[in-house]
């Protein structure tokens, strides 16, 4: 049996996918992978999701050079979910931040954002 | 503006929340909640979730006392997903493991169980 007949794909085909920095332990992001996706990602050992906005397979980082070599991958309890370990390059979130989880927030909506800025999206992404 | 008006909730209503812990910075699950489950949430300063197998809003460790006390709320860049913070009492995984990806898998499909269970799910589930 391989990974991917371990896993139970949602009704569009996808799994969600969470993605944490193997060394600092930040969630940097969570990502849909479709099959070809994921054997991408095992195949070439970084991340490549199934960007639903697209509707195309991405190598995560391409443009911006922030790839995610991947470190492990774990299944969850039910095969619906991933975890992906990964050793992230420069920041994980086309922001600039390292992660996408960089607003907090309460319960009224006041945003804190953690953490600075680590490139300007306009100067990466023309 | 409120925190829920910032979030983008999917065409069932639902948004996904990865919950990590607080202290060991571990990732236990990924849940789906919708409105009410948050604003149970929110409110009470637990996790509710809304269990898409049974339809209905669940308190996080009703029955089996693991519950989650939320420290911090994060949203992404997209608001498409949120991060809870949250402090694990017992365990997060109804398998009885502190969390629910206890099983690193290779590409090959090969399972490697990371962790020891922390309750017997026969004696906590009757």
């Amino acid at each position: 049996m391989t990974l991917i007949e371990l896993l139970k794909f949602n009704d569009k085909g996808l799994i969600p996918a969470i993605i944490q920095d193997d060394k600092s332990k930040e969630v940097l992001t969570l990502c849909y992978l479709n099959r070809e996706a994921l054997e991408k990602t095992l195949a070439e050992g970084c991340v490549y999701v199934f960007r639903r906005s697209k509707n195309m397979l991405m190598k995560k980082g391409e443009t911006s050079g922030c790839t995610q070599a991947l470190k492990s991958v774990c299944i969850d309890c039910e095969g619906k979910s991933l975890l992906f370990k990964v050793d992230q390059k420069i920041a994980g979130c086309h922001e600039g931040f390292f992660t996408c989880y960089f607003r907090q927030v309460d319960k009224d909506g006041n945003v804190k954002v953690l953490g600075e800025r680590v490139f300007d999206p306009k100067k990466v992404y023309k």
